[in-house]
């Protein structure tokens, strides 16, 4: 719980209410409508999504605050800039971003999270990875005394760094780095070097032209031995004029699909040499003379550190960017009105069109669940956490596979699911004005860093496997995977009530059959003779599919048990209506996986597939309340289409007439090659 | 067939042999070793896809005029251009390209269309819909006096015009237009207005800055009555000065997703007046005293060109975009090593692993089925074309739907698929070096234009309900249609062979069954008090489904047929592969569809998946020259990942030192925001 200044709090809530009224008063009337004829409390269903009221509440203030500072909201329209403009004002906001920090010298880090996300919408920070990578590696990896000495140049800015891992031709396989840190003890120096290529350091954010420090990975050598993979800080640049440093070839990337407002960069090391003490030396040394000595401590942090990145990225990255995705969506699919739904009469809202309601309910539905499951994930970190600091890593595996799984499913349905959230907005939704094309480039991503998805889904995979060798050895398991030690049923009990218990088990069951299977078919390819790596591979794709089914159905249970703890009738309804939707689309997107086996009936299937369309009516009713609920200011969306008023087509107007290519009218370009072609043949007229 | 000059074709072939000798001296080993190990000859395939040798050898003639003209191919980096740029060298090379097509004095308008394709790879020209739309609508709408008039004019460039219909409040739905042009008998002119916000004209394509003409669809009043909409002739600009007329506001809409290089813009009318005459009056006719003339004759020649435009979509827009992403992603899947399937040995090409094959396979035999289904309908055009001009216009419904419903899932299909292959190529892919951003913004609007996709796929399926109530009176149906009459087998005929024709079966049964259902739900809704426009609507997403089976089906048959009609037993062979992978991963996906009424025996569905996998492993060893032999050249994919020569990493290192952000080293953003940053504490340090 963040600590809530009162007063302060209320002095938002006054000005929420103002700006509320002032609004209102100049709202599209169908969304005027539409906001009228809810079924439930917009506010309770906020604060069931942050938590609860005051969560909401200091949430709005440290938002306002940052909408309250002009350097950081009133520049120039990103849509209108270059790539070179768009890094330059978001260093010029981060710069002030810091400043903010310092004037408003936040305690909790949800309020400096929420801060910097309504500074940088949409959009990374080109510093952002100094204080999110550079100075917890510092921390974490640090002795002592390397803390005392770096971690306050950081805090003050007195350097800038970042984070250095992947390289020109190696990603998430960390074992296949290539850059060298040699030891020389005539010096007491490591030497870097990039030996290949491949070996170039490609991709950390800031890397290109801000940061002057890094800590570096690379592949220790001492005494002619390679012992893997440490942790080195390295001066990149001079402090004095910014140069790169002699023996550093360093630069921008290039442009990318997205992220131009940081400068993912490269850097080569041409036998670079750093002193001794600049290797991070919590969990391994090199003394003066060479002697590598490893710490007898086995290092858990790393891994919860991971786990706790993963559920940030599920929550702030993933549910939030399909929210955003929904809301514009929706609200202008209630101000849109097009062709016609019966003759001769005004065209309807698209919608009330059953297609449109089919394309943006279930996404809605999965940006709920995504949300719920992140705060989840977030929780149990907590919790584990606090095992770990007591010693005991138990569900540590677990909590890995869970949140890799996780982290991969969420970012590409949220991925997906945004995509089809611009294309529902037919023709506009390709307009920059979207805000749409903004959030699906910054949001994609996330499907390949922090592992590539794939990966994840094979990581969570191997658990499974293990998990289900156990179970069948009679061991009982707990946690998420506690169902492969039980007794699964073998049919379905959904009825025409759908109650959420029928639907948690269906997954449950699909989850459960699938592991069996893969397990057995893995057994079956090792038995036909290949080795346990080719049977790996071979029966790869079956594992990522029953990771998949494994995450699917953990999203349902906590989405059930969201819907149970919720008290308010009104919401409590419409959440459950969500959990049906989101439970049934999945269940007839992967049919043949229920009923294959016979655990869904022919007619079990047929009141799947028509509660599934009536849910779109029940829904319809308060779609754009739903959306609402997210409380996602029109910063923000930074969306034309998804203005919280809805006044959509005079601001898209507005909009292009302040478009760049509209200043002159006539361009340079008419005269220089449109003049001469129309009147090459002008005697001819 | 093109006209084919022998000697420049033999000399085009002289020059392709000893490029090709030159850059295979410096191919990356590893694509070499890709193209030595395959089991069919690669330009006889390519010659499959073109259609036949002659189409190959003058379509590389046509490709090689336009790669040397410098003034196309030699301009900066488009990724590091800004949009002004990026639209400002597309003019230039639009008008460089006129020349050309003056010098080469192309017959035959396949020629133009390949040299245009490779003047603007994966882009639009600002002046593309002129010679697209502007002049074929003077043509198919004008009578003989204006065409004389008129087209002379526009095909000597005297005006640049572009097709203006689209509104800011209307797309597809063509009747919800707003636009005025009300005759004045007075003056014998018609007056152009936009009464709304919403009918301000939005999207069309050279609006915003280039044309100085139009071609504008607005609802037609005179003698107080309104008769739909017509087309009329208006100028834009003055032919002096460019500025836009008085009565006009016109403008660039902003930037979008992608399509930088095009001005799609607004133009507003303020009682604007233009003489009688410029309203196109082949089809209806306006007299001097205001009186309203129907032409008799009823035209179906627009549906023709409707048709042939989404052929040419489903062939150029969707199979290519798909093709070159495939190419991409599967050079650089072979070229990039990443993990270790096994312990100590070396990283193994990230094409070896199963999840990698399972990506992009399925969408290599899509492109396949894509790339053979679009030429079939254009084909299929040109039959029933030919009938048109006969009077006979029996197939034209047939056609029409079928050509709606591919557009719109051949356009989907393609653009996740560039955007699943994007995602393969794992960080890299991000980067605008490996070229799939690009595909992707220019192909994924093909889901919007033209027709949106939901509005096509239902727009096919009331044609299946048509079909299906003839068929159930009895009447023999033929076309792709005809299984509706036909009795469907219960029982699917697959076995371990995967016969082709058993596949195409499968296809035909589910599609049938669905139709069936689907007319059926519609009854029944209709049967509890619906009236028909709500039973539709609320069957709507149950019909695109249907509509969605149909054509999915419909390509399966189109693919057994070309691979039946394949000669050569290498090439037979592998499009077999790709015919049969292309079915199985349907009918995987869509499990449920054949599993649901016993279709498939459990047997068979287990036998699908096995044959899945394997086939997997069976087309990995053709899978580079498979995408070799869609022949495009580096110069039309624009991607350093997907390089000919498989030189991927010194290549995007050279890229990235050119970046402009990286020039000069230490940019003045860095005095501005970084020095004070870093020096507020240096007194500390």
């Amino acid at each position: 719980m963040p600590s809530v200044d009162e007063e302060l709090v209320s002095l938002s809530e006054y000005y929420f209410s103002i700006l509320y009224t002032v609004i209102m008063a100049n709202i599209n009337p169908d969304l005027q409508k539409e906001r009228q004829n809810g079924t439930f409390e917009v506010e309770k269903l906020t604060n069931v999504l942050d938590g609860d009221k005051f969560v909401t509440d200091r949430r709005r203030y440290v938002e306002s605050l940052a909408l309250n500072e002009k350097e950081l909201t009133d520049g120039p329209d990103y849509n209108f800039m270059s790539r070179k403009e768009r890094y330059v004002n978001s260093l010029r906001k981060a710069v002030h971003f810091l400043k903010c920090c310092n004037k408003y010298n936040f305690e909790n880090p949800a309020d400096v999270y929420m801060f910097e996300r309504t500074a940088f919408p949409n959009e990374v920070s080109p510093i952002g990875l100094h204080s999110a990578m550079f100075i917890p590696t510092l921390r974490g990896q640090g002795t002592k005394e390397q803390i005392e000495k770096w971690v306050p140049l950081a805090e003050n800015h007195q350097i800038i760094g970042t984070y250095v891992q992947t390289e020109l031709g190696h990603g998430t396989f960390i074992r296949g780095l290539e850059t060298t840190a040699t030891y020389d003890p005539k010096t007491e120096e490591f030497i870097l070097n990039s030996p290949t290529l491949t070996s170039t350091k490609w991709w950390p954010g800031g890397l290109g032209k801000t940061c002057n420090y890094a800590v570096v990975m690379a592949l220790l050598y001492t005494d002619g031995k390679n012992y893997g993979m440490h942790p080195f800080i390295v001066q990149l640049r001079s402090l004095d004029t910014h140069e790169a440093l002699p023996g550093l070839a360093i630069g921008d990337i290039g442009p990318k699909f997205g992220y131009d407002t940081i400068d993912n960069g490269f850097l080569r090391f041409n036998h670079y040499r750093i002193p001794r003490m600049n290797m991070l030396m919590k969990s391994a040394q090199v003394l003066e003379d060479g002697t590598y000595i490893k710490s007898t401590k086995n290092d858990k942090s790393s891994y919860g550190a991971m786990v706790f990145i993963r559920s940030v990225m599920i929550f702030g990255v993933a549910a939030r960017g399909l929210a955003q995705a929904c809301t514009i969506a929706i609200r202008y699919s209630a101000v849109r009105r097009q062709s016609e739904l019966k003759k001769s009469q005004p065209e309807p809202q698209i919608l009330d069109y059953q297609t449109q309601q089919y394309k943006l309910f279930p996404l809605l539905a999965s940006a709920y669940a995504m949300w719920f499951t992140g705060l989840q994930i977030r929780d149990l970190y907590f919790t584990v956490n606090y095992d770990i600091q007591q010693g005991d890593t138990e569900r540590l595996p677990e909590l890995h596979a869970l949140s890799s799984g996780l982290k991969s499913i969420t970012t590409s349905m949220a991925s997906w699911g945004i995509e089809r959230c611009r294309l529902a907005c037919g023709g506009h939704g390709y307009s920059a004005a979207s805000g749409l094309p903004k959030i699906y480039v910054n949001v994609s991503p996330a499907c390949t860093y922090e592992g590539e998805n794939t990966v994840m889904l094979l990581q969570c995979a191997r658990y499974l496997m293990k998990a289900y060798d156990a179970a069948k050895n009679g061991q009982k398991l707990s946690g998420s995977v506690d169902y492969l030690s039980e007794r699964i049923s073998l049919r379905s009990s959904i009825t025409s009530e759908f109650s959420l218990a029928s639907l948690v088990d269906a997954y449950k069951h699909r989850a459960a059959r699938m592991t069996k299977e893969a397990s057995e078919r893995l057994g079956r390819l090792q038995a036909c003779g290949n080795d346990p790596e080719d049977a790996w591979n071979l029966n790869s794709v079956v594992l990522t599919k029953v990771a998949e089914a494994h995450c699917h159905y953990y999203m349902v249970l906590v989405f059930e048990s969201i819907v149970e703890s919720v008290e308010d009738d009104g919401v409590k309804e419409v959440l459950k209506q969500l959990c049906q939707l989101f439970a049934l689309f999945g269940i007839h997107e992967n049919l043949g996986d229920f009923i294959q086996d016979g655990f869904l009936s022919n007619e079990q299937m047929v009141l799947v597939k028509q509660k599934e369309l009536s849910l779109l009516s029940d829904i319809r009713r308060n779609a754009v309340l739903l959306v609402d609920a997210f409380d996602i200011s029109d910063h923000l969306l930074g969306s034309i289409l998804g203005r919280f008023d809805g006044n959509v087509y005079e601001n898209l107007f507005e909009w292009a007439k302040t478009s760049p290519l509209n200043k002159p009218e006539v361009q340079e370009s008419y005269v220089k090659y449109l003049w001469p072609l129309l009147n090459q043949n002008k005697s001819k007229l």
